[in-house]
């Protein structure tokens, strides 16, 4: 508020600014530069026309007149009136029509256009100039009083409920009464005659609802239209997307006045949309349709089909090659392939808009490599156009729109690991097994996975879950494996027991087929067809461009030999999380997991673990293999250890007769082990301080391993990690056990070579993050988990926050997904507080993130800014990490 | 480490400090300032000396010495041996005895003694000095053989055990043999001779174990043991105690060798304890024991029975009115009741030992105040002296000690919520209300308390628990009430179904009575005697003193009119949270709850809300007539809806009647609510946001008892507050939602007068603290709630920390539970931040804490340095509040 009034008080001083910016064939005033000042929209016509184009003239009431309509307490700045018909006079000028003219009417659009598009601004008005004069003025000019009633009554209808805030319905009610009336059923078969009665009843019903005739001075409509536009600027949605977004410095709205131009006045008319060149392949080939005698929306709707841009020398060839020439044009002036829309009226080709176009990430690569070729832009500017987060896309099979487009999507989810699976459902693990290893492709379909699906969830070619978000079990270790995952979908209920899944009412068994786009979250009935990923020579020049470039290293979340190399020739430098949870499910190793959480004795604890050595030492020997001559951090034994026990009656009498137990001991166990609150409970480090033989068996493990290596001249680089470290006690206490047992392992091997292994700490508690200098005393490196750092700052459950999170995103409380994207101003200022305190202690610490967020490109660059000194993601997002973190290099 | 290199380098260049300090008749040295030189043991013996009191002569090896000894690498400093032969001459002058002689030897003590008592260090050795020869000596000089033998054995054995290591068993096995030869069963029955061998045999035990045998040179005794000292100062246990309590700057322990006093020389001989004043009541009456011809550990093993001080003119008149007038010394000197030991040798009165006495609450309100009357101490000082946590127990019943000797503690768990109970077990809440109408009294005895629990635990006695911590549900509700609770009983187990309760084999059933003691944590078979309080006018005076030093408002969580008086009564200026919750439990409302969270539509939700309103209108005026004047901080609905619906198929069952639905519906819905982590899920303002229609209602209900209560001129103050809140946006949204119910109330109410309503909100999420500059901007106030911001910041959930926490402990990991005390280095640092955050934005914003911290001593000193404006606690313990605020102030 304090800021407001200031700026008030200086405003007041000085004088009225420019009231209108000009374009058009005689003058044009702005250009792109001066976004600000006149707006995205309003910047990019007067630049456009600046460099030759056709464009219909119009002008820019700058955001600067909006600011001013504010500070005298949302009143029309005086003089307006008087600019604005002097710039409708000079669009008379170039047009030779006359504003509100009964013989030869000038008609205009108005669009809202401020310097970041958002919403809650206001809609175009079009044909805006029409009057009951006016209309009959049309007439006579295009001979066409179908097209001019037409036009009369969506005027009205836009301007009731876009200016004056009427319903929509309130017209709609009309026509459906006078189509009755006229029998018939299309809009479009209603005669000029019932379309002036329309126009009517329209006028009436505006008079009702609004409380005066609809106006018939054109340059009133025009001046309510534009403090509509001004008006807009200030709604709560408006409003709350800036906060939202931090958008702070604007000064308001600009507003856009421009020549209406119509491709439906006859054969020699026309309108289309294109691209400079292929948005899927990136192909340099002209890309578009066109549709004769019809306007812009014919083309969109879909109602008639349009013909390839191609075919349009055999219509009119002069008008295809003035096209080129201002495709050409475009390009060398924006330097980036164009999504342009242009009209033909009477034979006049008009440009009406031109945005860089939207591409596939296969285009985008082509595209950004083609015109470093072409000398148009430079190395570091490619690797800025390409969205980081596409390339994942170029790895990973994907359906092919055509197929889509065919089948019936049954329900939508979370994005959850990107990809396309087709498969029969499956609604257990142990079926997703027995029946994958009989050659089928499943799906794995769960209220929400956990370790123990572990099996099932490998042998599925996709997951399905009703509940869990982004980061939950299922998205983040189907993201690990690059395997197709569609989670929290709400409508899907699971009947596990009768081995059903209904959506909307739908009931679907075990031998139906679903496919699922874990790129949208699509849940599709049927097969559909797939494209299975290729990569270009284009993909790896950019791949090298952004290496050169970036400060970062990106290393990968891998668990297995396979991961590695997968992530390894994808370029990850070395693996930034290994967890070891999931080794404990294969096999026979979940039984002696098992036998070691029921044993009631140390000793009983460390015979389990003893027969869990040899698997743990062969895991890691794998891996240290596959990363030779690579850092590879190992996280120690993180989960609860109620998730290794069964939960019901049937798996626990399993364990009981496996073990020669009784079921009541299994049954007693799991009681004390349940937690009310699991993510805050005895898990992370909190256990490797009460079982320390956990402890000792996994460096023991690790250090085995890598004396295994050293023997076989494999450079292995272990790198040991402890979990959930709240307190520098924890983490020092721990350390000397880490030490001793290392010291120990050596000895008993005889191993008398050097082993420099690095003893860290993940930093995901926030009073880690806070108490980071003490912790750095006796950490060699850090790494952030931000998964769990994020859970913990916001206090949202990543397996529970569905039941909010959409209404959270909708109502504009949270931007984005927390867990997607780091949150800059919580959590990001604890991993900030963190970096500060660890490099406070130890102006050298190492510093990475291995949360999911290091695959995310948002917040690779934030890791960069905070001076981080790797990302560490899953082996599908490396690509994507490593131009993230050449981006942040070249934005820095 | 850098500071140890760097200390040792300046060490290196200052002379070798003065290597002892003597005390005694003809020359004292030290006194009670030097703590940090003498450490307390070594000043506090100068210093006894100085003021004229007998205390047997000896020296003090300072503290500057044991830092020599480390920074010389842990070797003996050179010319202490020649030092300390100087200062054992002193004492043999003063006492007329010569060290290590064969005729008349004399005896010393030797004791570590820091500036600062910790765990770890050395115990005493008693009787050094003894050698083969000097025995001899000590037979001639006492002509008893046995006293001899059996000072020489206990050397032997102590040397043993605390200077060379070696293990108690070592010497035990041979007593027992010699006994067994002997044919006796007690070691007081063995003979002269006897003893000798005993000490035959031990000197072998010592030459077997150690490798050389028993020094028979005094001065090499000493020396051995002066080293031993030194080193117990880095123990890994001392040392550990240091760094978790942040005692930094110590240079090392000091060594205290006195000349032995021996009680039992006879019939004129003796020893005793005594405190100056009555500790239990804080009467100004000299009070304790003795024992004739007894030594001081005779007098604590309780063999024989001591007679009280007061008989003692019967024995020895000058000896007793010497020890008046040396009791009357001590409290001038010291101006406290003091704890002394004494001890009389043949004829002769020696001072040992005096420190502050341990009272009970009610002794140190009485002290403090006499003292001020009597002008020992002024106010400030006397509120220093009460410890304020101890103030709570002079408003509850308490067992007395006597019958708590009698019976027998079948377990001990925490003490969740002081007082004492005694009564039958009710295993449901629904038993103990109908048992407790019946007249009965009953113990709720529950795995853990649940909301649904509510009125059961209302209506019993004392309140069991097997899990929990001192922040779980039962804890916090009991402390609230000031009803007693033992929480987090491991060892015992309930059947709820069979209604039996178990522990350690035993099992109880509905008509066992059991006793609960919520200050010890202990659970006893049976009846106890109970003491009921009452409150003394100088508990008052205490209270009138407190509140005028103290700056910050005491406020207490209260939820019903009855705890609003109650806590007023005990001094409180408001409440700062009154929780919502619990309200929705009593009779039908929780009907219309549960049909409200049922409720598949808005309008359904609004309807039950509709029914829910008249109730929370009458809570709140009842509440706001109690607290007239005072502010009263309304928290909106907190927890998840699931809590409010039953778990179990009977419970939903007749839900499901109640309402006239489908078991099926019921069941669905609990389903669809169930959460892995219920605390980090859909709960707080995250309701509000998806569900207004709760908090319009809620809000509705407080404005309308504002209303109310102005009418009947009544000074209500309401505030809301918004709970975890974690986004500006959240706090924003809801802000604009409350007042604009507030507006529309008022006017349905056709109100004019102006009601002023802050509005603010809870900072217990981390990221609120971490961007509490945001927030502030559309806060009126802070409290913060450190119990769920403690649970985030550690991500620990306190009801399942007691699967870790007790190991926590005892590692020295947590120095204490951060449930209790707020953990200044993380928690507080948030704490500290928040408070910073806020007050940029607003300056003069009012900020409080109503977590359980508020009631905790040291936490409020925390919050009187961070500076809140008010602490808010359970009722009991406002006074506690009240004088921890005004110590706070006097510290400052």
């Amino acid at each position: 508020m304090a800021t407001a009034t200031r700026r008030k008080k200086t405003t007041k001083k000085t004088r009225t600014p420019k009231m209108t910016y000009c374009w058009g064939a005689s003058k044009t005033e702005g250009d792109a530069t001066k976004k600000e000042l006149l707006g995205g929209k309003g910047a990019n016509l007067a630049e456009m026309t600046s460099i030759g184009l056709p464009v219909p003239p119009g002008f820019t009431i700058p955001t600067t007149i909006c600011e001013a309509y504010y500070d005298q307490g949302a009143r029309m700045p005086k003089g307006l009136g008087e600019a604005t018909a002097k710039a409708i006079c000079r669009v008379e000028r170039e047009t030779g029509k006359i504003f509100g003219s009964s013989s030869n009417p000038l008609l205009v659009s108005v669009r809202s256009g401020a310097a970041v598009s958002m919403p809650g601004m206001m809609d175009t008005v079009l044909n805006l100039g029409l009057t009951d004069a006016a209309v009959q003025g049309l007439i006579k000019l295009t001979g066409n009083a179908r097209f001019a009633w037409d036009a009369y009554r969506r005027l009205i209808n836009m301007f009731g409920d876009v200016v004056m805030g009427m319903e929509h319905e309130d017209f709609e009610d009309e026509f459906d009464l006078v189509k009755k009336k006229f029998g018939v059923e299309l809009d479009t078969e209603l005669s000029a005659e019932g379309l002036e009665e329309v126009c009517n009843r329209y006028k009436k019903a505006y008079k009702k609802h609004v409380g005066s005739a609809f106006p018939q001075d054109p340059y009133k409509q025009l001046s309510l239209s534009i403090e509509a536009v001004f008006k807009s600027w200030n709604t709560h949605r408006a409003k709350s997307y800036r906060q939202i977004n931090g958008i702070v410095g604007l000064k308001g709205t600009a507003v856009n006045v421009q020549a209406m131009v119509f491709g439906n006045m006859g054969t020699d008319s026309g309108t289309g949309v294109a691209f400079t060149r292929n948005p899927s392949t990136g192909e340099d080939k002209f890309f578009g349709e066109f549709l004769i005698d019809a306007q812009g929306e014919d083309v969109v709707a879909g109602i008639r089909t349009p013909k390839p841009v191609s075919e349009m020398p055999k219509w009119n060839n002069r008008i295809f090659k003035e096209l080129l020439k201002n495709k050409k044009t475009l390009e060398n002036h924006y330097r980036d392939i164009q999504d342009i829309e242009f009209t033909i009226e009477r034979g006049k080709l008009w440009m009406l808009q031109t945005r860089s176009g939207k591409r596939t990430a296969a285009a985008s690569v082509k595209i950004a490599v083609d015109m470093v070729k072409s000398r148009h832009i430079n190395k570091d500017e490619a690797l800025l156009r390409i969205p980081a987060g596409d390339l994942v896309q170029l790895l990973l099979p994907s359906f092919t729109s055509k197929s889509k487009n065919k089948v019936t999507t049954l329900a939508k989810g979370l994005p959850a690991s990107p990809g396309a699976a087709t498969g029969t459902l499956s609604f257990t693990a142990e079926d997703a097994v027995k029946r994958s290893e009989a050659g089928e492709s499943v799906l794995l379909v769960r209220k929400e996975t956990s370790p123990e699906d572990i099996d099932g969830m490998h042998h599925a070619v996709g997951i399905l879950t009703s509940t869990g978000g982004m980061t939950s079990h299922a998205a983040v270790v189907a993201r690990g494996w690059g395997k197709c995952c569609v989670a929290g979908v709400s409508s899907l209920h699971i009947n596990a027991a009768r081995k059903t899944a209904t959506i909307d009412g739908k009931t679907f068994g075990e031998k139906d087929i679903l496919s699922i786009d874990g790129g949208t979250g699509e849940v599709m009935l049927g097969e559909v067809e797939r494209h299975e990923p290729t990569l270009s020579g284009d993909f790896e020049t950019i791949m090298k461009w952004a290496d050169k470039r970036r400060r970062m290293k990106v290393r990968t979340n891998a668990d297995s030999p396979q991961d590695a190399k997968r992530a390894r020739s994808f370029g990850a430098e070395g693996i930034g999380l290994t967890r070891t949870e999931h080794m404990f499910f294969e096999g026979d190793r979940i039984l002696a997991m098992r036998q070691m959480i029921l044993a009631s004795t140390v000793e009983n604890r460390e015979k389990a673990l003893a027969r869990l050595l040899p698997y743990q030492t062969k895991d890691f020997t794998g891996i240290f293999t596959a990363m030779k001559g690579l850092p590879v951090t190992v996280r120690l034994l993180d989960p609860p250890l109620h998730e290794f026990l069964p939960h019901d009656t049937s798996g626990q009498k399993d364990v009981a007769h496996a073990l020669g137990i009784k079921l009541a001991q299994v049954k007693l166990r799991v009681e004390q082990l349940h937690e009310f609150n699991p993510m805050l409970g005895h898990r992370g480090c909190r256990l490797a301080i009460t079982y320390p033989e956990i402890l000792v068996m996994q460096v023991t493990a690790i250090v085995k391993a890598m004396i295994a290596c050293k023997k076989k001249k494999i450079d292995a680089r272990p790198e040991i990690m402890i979990p959930l470290v709240g307190t520098v006690e924890e983490l020092s206490q721990l350390r000397v056990l880490t030490e001793e047992t290392i010291k120990a392992v050596k000895k008993k091997a005889k191993y008398t070579g050097k082993l420099n292994i690095p003893i860290g700490t993940m930093i995901e508690i926030p009073r880690a993050a806070v108490v980071a200098e003490q912790i750095a005393e006796v950490a060699d490196f850090f790494s952030f988990g931000t998964n769990d750092l994020t859970q913990l700052t916001y206090g949202y459950s990543r397996d529970d926050i569905n039941s909010f999170l959409p209404h959270y995103l909708d109502a504009a409380i949270l931007e984005r997904d927390p867990f997607q994207t780091i949150d800059f101003d919580g959590v990001g200022s604890l991993v900030a507080m963190g970096c500060q305190g660890g490099r406070k202690a130890k102006p050298k610490l190492k510093i990475g993130i291995c949360g999911e967020h290091g695959g995310d490109p948002i917040s690779v660059g934030f890791c960069d800014t905070v001076g981080l000194d790797y990302v560490s993601c899953s082996p599908f997002r490396v690509p994507t990490a490593r131009l993230a973190a050449a981006q942040a290099t070249i934005r820095a």
